[in-house]
C-alpha cells in the first residue's frame, strides 16, 4: 500500500516534470557566514525565521549537508565548479593547511579552464544572473560576466571597510559590466547602526529578474548571494532592532523575509512547479566577536575557518513542489558541490568529461528520498584535514588558529569550547591514527572514539575512500598564493563615468600572508 | 480583520471550554535528564522525534522554559508544589551551593506541610495517578499515595544498579500500595544491551489509565514520568539500535513513540478537546559519560547539576486543542512550577493562601499567547546562583563541580566547553558584580557582557527582583541533610508477598555527602 502510493507519487512527479517540457529554473540562495543553528527549524531558540521554516516544511530539509570548504571564496568556487578547491585551484600552496580567499589584493581568481555552472546552463538555453557577492577574483578576467553569467548586480569582494580610498579603496558595486558605486560611499553601510539598504536592493533585484524571466518565458538560473550576515553585519531600517539576537539576528530576519518574498513571487507567477530552489550558507558561522554578534552553529564544534562541524555543516533546504515532496527530512550526506551536479542533471547538460567532479546529483534524493553512500572530504587550504563517511568522521589534522594570532588578535574559532588536544592552537598531526567521532552519538565532536573494533572497521572504510580520492587527485594550480596592492579595486570598469577612479600604487606582487 | 479573527477564535475557545463544563483532564509528561536539544523541533540533527515535533506543531512550543532546579528530586518536588526547593525543603543546608536529591539512604522526603497538586485536584473531584518515577522520598510516609495520588505504578528512586541486595538493595517497583518486584530482578534492565521493557509498561499503563478514566467519565490527572533517558539508559527491543544516536537515542525514540500513542488515544477517545498535556524534562541533559551516550543541550552551556542554560532550559510543549491553538511558539519565560499553577487554575482550585508560590498560571499564554514579565530564580542547593529576567541572565555564583571530584571521577558537567572564570571547578562568587549574559544575542553564555550602561540598566531591574524575592523568602526546613543506610529499600511494603524482604543494617543516621 505504502509502496503503491509511493510509486504513484513518483509517476506523478515525473509526469509533472515531463509535461513541463521546459527546462527547470534553478535558484541558488547562498548565505554568507550563516550557521547551521541560525534557523528556527534547525533549533535556534529565537525561532525568528518563519519563512525559512515554512520553506523547509514545504520542501526537504538536509540535516547533514556540508560546504565545500570552511571559508567563503573556496566554498563558492567549489559550488560553481562542482569541484573541490584543491582541484579548481582555490587554495594556497604557501602554507600547510591555511585557508586563503580573495581579498582586494589577491592576484588570482577563477581559472578560465574551469567550467562554471552558468556556462553549462547557458549552453542549454538558460539566462543566468548573479545577484550579490562574487568572491571568485575581482580582476576583470575573473568577473562573473566572463564566466557564464549574463547579468550581475553586486560586489566582487567582502564589504569590509570603510576604507580610506588611499591605502585601500572601497569595494565597487557593479550592475553588469560597469561599476555603479562603492560600498560605504554610494551603498551606505552605517557601521555604528549596523544599517544598510543593500539586502533590500538584492531582494528587489531578485524579484525583478524572476518577473522579467517569466515575461520572457525563459528558463533561468539565479544565484542569489546576499552578504549581510558576514561581519560587519547590517540590515534595513525596517528590521533594525526587531530580533532578540541583536544586529546579526536583524540581518537574518531580513534575509528570511527576502526568501519568503521570492518564494511567494514564484507561486504568484506559477513558476513554483518548475523551479528548484536551494538554500544554504557558504561556511559555518564566524566566531570572532567577543560580544557574540554573530551566528550560531547550534550544537556543533567551533566555527568558520575550521574543519570541525561548526565550520562546515550548513543549514540546507531544497524547495520546489515539482521536484520534491513537502515535509521531508534527509540525512543524505550532501555538499554544496552537489548543487552543481544536480542543476546540470536536471537541466540535461553534461559537464566536460576531461576532469573529475566531487559533486553528485541529488536527483534520486529529491525525487524519492533515496540516499546514497559517499564520503565528504574536508580540506583546509592544501591539506585534507577530515573525512566524513556514514556517521563517522575521521580527523587527520586538527587546528583552530595559530598561537601567534590568538595572542595578537584574540581570535578564537572555538569560542568557549575546548576539546583537549583537538581544538588546539598548534596543528595536530593525526594522520598515523586519525581522531574519530561518531556524529550520530556525538554530533558536537566532544568525545573521541576509543581505538576499538568499531574504530578499526570505520577507519578501514574511510582509508579506502581516502586512497581512492588521493589516487585520482590532480591538484589544480593554486590561485591564492600571490597578492599585489597595485591590483586592488582602484579603477574598476565604469569608474570614469562616476568620476570614482582612484590612483593606486604600482604593481608589486608578493606572496600573500594567510594567518589561519 | 486579524483582531476580529482572533476575538472570534478566543470566543470559540472559551465556548468549547465553557460547553465542556467538566473539569479539564491534565497530563504532565516529565522526562528524565532529557535535554533541550534532544527533540528534532528543538534542533537535534538526528530529527528522530516525529511525534513530539507533531505535538509541538499541534500545540505551543516554549523556547524559554525552565526546570525549577538543575537536579531531579528538587525539580520534581517544585513542580508538584509550585514552590522552589528552597521553600519546600528539597535542598541541603550542609554545604554551600551543593545539589542534593533522594538516593536510597536519604532520610527525608516531601513534607506533610506541603500541598501537592494531586491533593488539590482530588479536592476538585479528580482521580489522580503517577506512572513512573517518584523521587520525593521513599520511606512510606513520603510515597505518592500519601501525597494525593490515588494510584501509582513505578519506582521511588533512580534505577541505578544492579545492586547486590546486601550492601545496597535493588530499587522496588510499586503497583499502588504494594511492591511488585525490583529493578534488575523482576523488571530487567540489561546494562550490557541497554535493554528493558520498562518504558513499554509505562506507556501501556498510561493508556490503560486514560481508557479507564474515559469509561468512568472522571476528570483525571496523570503524571507520566518515565526514566529511561536517565543513566543507565535503556529501551525495548523494538527500538534498540534504531537511532543514529546509540542507546540514548533509542530511549528517546521509544519515549517519542509513547507520547504519540498517548496523544492518539486521547484523540480516539474524543478526550483531546478537554485534556491539557504538558511535556518537558526535569533538568538538562547529564554530561557524565566520556563516550557521549547522553542527551543534548543544543546550543546551551554545560548540563545537569549546573545553573547554566544547559542545566535548566527544558524542551517544553503544551498540547490540547481545547486550550491552545496549533503551531504557536512562545518565548514566555516559564517554569515547571507554572504547571502546578496552571493546572490548579484550570481545574478551579485554589492552593492554600498561607504560603508563597513561585509558579504562575500560564492560562493567558495558552489561550491567547499573551506573555508576561517575571523573573526566574536558579538555585543550586541553598544558594541563589543565577537570575533570568527578560533576555538577561545574571550569575551571582558560578560553578561546575569540585576539583576533587573532577580529578577523582573525571566528572565534567561542561564537557568540551570552557568559558574562562565561569565554568570553573572553584565556586566563583560574583555577588558583588554578577556576570551577565544577554541570552538573545548569546544563548550559549559564551560572551559575558561588559559593565556598560546596558548592564547597569538590566542589573537594576534584576536586583529589584532579587530584593523582592529575598524579602519574602522563608526557607523551608532542609529535608536532604540526613542519610541512613538502615532506611534503604530493604523491606518495602508488600515484599513479604513476593518473598523479597531483605535484612538491612541497623539505623545509623549521618550527614549526607553531596559532592556537587
Amino acid at each position: 500500500m505504502a509502496t503503491n502510493f509511493f510509486c504513484l507519487m513518483l509517476v506523478l512527479f515525473q509526469s509533472v516534470f515531463a509535461l513541463n517540457q521546459q527546462k527547470p529554473n534553478i535558484i541558488f540562495m547562498l548565505m554568507d557566514d550563516m550557521g547551521w543553528g541560525d534557523l528556527g527549524i534547525f533549533g535556534h531558540p529565537a525561532k525568528e525565521t518563519p519563512n525559512l521554516d515554512k520553506m523547509s516544511a514545504e520542501g526537504m530539509l538536509f540535516t547533514d549537508f556540508y560546504s565545500a570548504n570552511p571559508l567563503c571564496s573556496p566554498s563558492r568556487a567549489a559550488m560553481l565548479t562542482g569541484r573541490l578547491p584543491i582541484r579548481n585551484g582555490f587554495y594556497t600552496s604557501t602554507y600547510h593547511g591555511h585557508n586563503g580567499y580573495t581579498p582586494q589584493n589577491i592576484v588570482g581568481g577563477i581559472s578560465d579552464s574551469e567550467v562554471l555552472l552558468p556556462e553549462l546552463l547557458k549552453q542549454a538555453g538558460y539566462y543566468t544572473k548573479l545577484i550579490g557577492k562574487w568572491h571568485l577574483g575581482h580582476q576583470e578576467q575573473y568577473l562573473p560576466l566572463k564566466h557564464g553569467f549574463d547579468e550581475w548586480f553586486g560586489a566582487p569582494n567582502c564589504h569590509f571597510g570603510p576604507y580610506d580610498d588611499v591605502s585601500t579603496p572601497n569595494i565597487p558595486v557593479y550592475d553588469n559590466e560597469d561599476m555603479i558605486g562603492r560600498y560605504y560611499e554610494d551603498f551606505v553601510i552605517d557601521r555604528n547602526k549596523d544599517l544598510s539598504n543593500y539586502t533590500h536592493f538584492l531582494i528587489e533585484k531578485a524579484k525583478e529578474f524572476i518577473s522579467r524571466m517569466h515575461q520572457a518565458d525563459s528558463p533561468f538560473f539565479l544565484y542569489w548571494a546576499p552578504d549581510s550576515t558576514h561581519d560587519p553585519v547590517y540590515s534595513s531600517e525596517k528590521f533594525r532592532g526587531k530580533s532578540q539576537r541583536g544586529a546579526y539576528g536583524d540581518a537574518v530576519m531580513e534575509l528570511d523575509y527576502g526568501v519568503g518574498s521570492i518564494l511567494n513571487l514564484l507561486k504568484e507567477l506559477n513558476l513554483d512547479q518548475n523551479t528548484l530552489v536551494f538554500f544554504s550558507s557558504d561556511n559555518g558561522a564566524a566566531m570572532l566577536s567577543s560580544s557574540c554578534v554573530d551566528g550560531s552553529n547550534g550544537p556543533f564544534l567551533c566555527g568558520k575557518q575550521t574543519t570541525f562541524e561548526g565550520g562546515v555543516r550548513e543549514p540546507t533546504i531544497a524547495w520546489g513542489p515539482g521536484f520534491v515532496k513537502p515535509g521531508q527530512i534527509s540525512h543524505q550526506l550532501g555538499s554544496l558541490m552537489d548543487w552543481f551536479a544536480t542543476a546540470a542533471d536536471l537541466a540535461g547538460v553534461s559537464p566536460p568529461t576531461d576532469r573529475l567532479y566531487d559533486g553528485i546529483s541529488l536527483r534520486s534524493v529529491l525525487y524519492n528520498g533515496e540516499p546514497f553512500n559517499r564520503p565528504i572530504f574536508h580540506y583546509r587550504g592544501n591539506t585534507l584535514f577530515a573525512v566524513r563517511f556514514g556517521l563517522y568522521k575521521a580527523h587527520y589534522w586538527t587546528w583552530t588558529n595559530s598561537w601567534e594570532e590568538y595572542k595578537t588578535h584574540g581570535y578564537e574559532f572555538c569560542r568557549g569550547e575546548n576539546v583537549p588536544n583537538i581544538t588546539t592552537h598548534d596543528q595536530m598531526n593525526y594522520t598515523a591514527q586519525p581522531v574519530m567521532f561518531h556524529l550520530g552519538r556525538d554530533p558536537g565532536e566532544k568525545c573521541p572514539m576509543k581505538f576499538n573494533s568499531e574504530y578499526e572497521a570505520a577507519m578501514k572504510l574511510i582509508k579506502n575512500e581516502v586512497m581512492k580520492h588521493e589516487q585520482n587527485l590532480i591538484p589544480g594550480d593554486a590561485v591564492l598564493d600571490m597578492c599585489d596592492n597595485g591590483i586592488m579595486n582602484w579603477a574598476p570598469k565604469g569608474c570614469d563615468k562616476l568620476n570614482k577612479c582612484l590612483e593606486g600604487p604600482p604593481s608589486e606582487p608578493f606572496k600573500c600572508v594567510w594567518n589561519h
